[in-house]
């Protein structure tokens, strides 16, 4: 058993109207040392799966298929034996 | 100058609509080794201050105020220098 934890993020190039709107949250509450926000997923998984490489490779092609948009966002995930 | 990783979830106990829904996806897509899926948010934040401790006590401060729900999230967030 593995847990995936998959983070997907808007490639640098796109532009974060999400990320753009808690910055400016952010500088009206008077944190004025924030520069720069980019907002993101944060996706925990369970994979009932025993070997490795296997969970590995069915993470991915999740991320490819359902969880991430490869036009405009990126991912990277870290797998933990749970 | 830091920059901030933050993760924001639901709290174990909150109900999570949006991960059920994945979940949901993820099976009928032929996923049958998923058993469980949580949602949340991923936000990195460029903070402008020269003192770790400074900059922890500012991002926890934002987090309270403005980037979690304390009812019902949780937060957890690591500071790279930047």
């Amino acid at each position: 058993m593995f847990l995936a934890k998959i983070y997907v993020t808007l490639k640098s190039t796109v532009n974060d109207p999400q990320g753009r709107t808690v910055l400016g949250g952010l500088k009206s509450l008077g944190f004025s040392t924030v520069s720069d926000v980019r907002a993101g997923k944060y996706i925990q998984i369970k994979v009932a799966e025993s070997d490795r490489k296997r969970a590995e490779a069915q993470v991915e092609e999740m991320c490819d298929k359902l969880l991430a948009n490869p036009v405009i966002e990126e991912y990277r995930f870290e797998l933990e034996e749970a």
